[in-house]
């Protein structure tokens, strides 16, 4: 295997990128060395480097702990639990969100054999306990997975008696009823509001 | 911008991969530092370094001339022409073309203002004099730019008095007429064959 074999190959290794994209990836890099190729190159190994995980909450920063776990301004009192990172930059784009963060690191699931003990959940505990936390704020996602992690966290959780509240479900703004499938339908008829 | 953010810009720079799909990457980089990111990194500049373009075909090697240019055992008197390195791939898969190459490096298209002078069709007039190619078979994308690029290639030639072929047009094997579409279809029944 040559050089640009082996680049495609670990191209191909991320995950939404098939062998196909990845050719192409290797060739607009090649045709792009020096804007693109050599400086992402650089980029990927500061970012090895740089960056770590925050022993508190689970995001990816140049510090350990996050800007986001010492941010005096941020409310220490309430924790938004999250499947994964690209979750909690989801919340953060929001700008609307001002409490803490736990990642967990991925959802239960008994098909990919996810138990209790390969996210953080006893961690969250700790934290709660620790931290003198007042809210937990569930935003796994809306999948079968996500809900169950969801529920499985709100009754493990039942014992520190902290205030455990899921984000709300529903139409999305903008979004079309003819577009939406049963189950969201369903869900947002019964949690109507008076307006 | 810390490193992280610099890192997720370069990789949507990489055609195919939108900002949610960088993140993701980044994230999956992150958690894999030992076994992908790192050498990741290194393959990059390594293929940066190794890799050239061959001057005779257009092909990526770490030869230059590349590994087909020099193949004593390939056709030398055929040239398959086609748009991008990545269609030269797709041919060697087919494993079936024994002969050189050219890559013209794109195709001609009035809106993104690519002339023949941007592609390396003068290249090709010099190669088919000085190789003594007896056939030039034309593989460019069935698109209309390749489509075009191709009556202006054969048109090109004609001073030269070398043979001009096209790849076939018709249903893909495996093809549904069902899933076709009508300009596929038509091109088939007009090409259609005794059997």
């Amino acid at each position: 295997m040559n050089d640009l074999e082996k680049l495609i190959t670990y191209i191909s290794k991320i995950p939404g990128i098939g062998k196909r994209s990845a050719r192409r990836a290797a060739l607009h890099l090649l045709k792009n060395k020096e804007s693109l190729m050599l400086p992402l190159a650089e980029s990927i190994k500061a970012t090895a480097q740089n960056i770590r995980s925050c022993s508190t909450c689970g995001n990816y920063d140049v510090n350990n702990p996050c800007h986001i776990c010492t941010d005096v301004k941020r409310d220490k009192s309430v924790i938004c639990v999250v499947e994964s990172v690209t979750d909690l930059w989801a919340m953060e784009r929001g700008s609307v969100y001002r409490g803490q963060y736990h990642v967990l690191g991925g959802v239960l699931s008994a098909m990919d054999g996810v138990t209790p003990e390969d996210l953080k959940i006893s961690q969250l505990t700790t934290r709660i306990k620790k931290e003198g936390i007042k809210e937990v704020i569930i935003a796994t996602n809306a999948t079968m997975e996500g809900q169950t992690t969801a529920h499985y966290i709100s009754q493990n959780l039942e014992p520190t008696q902290v205030k455990v509240t899921r984000l709300a479900h529903g139409i999305p703004l903008g979004g079309e009823l003819d577009y939406m499938d049963e189950g969201t339908i369903s869900t947002a008829l019964q949690a109507r509001k008076a307006i």
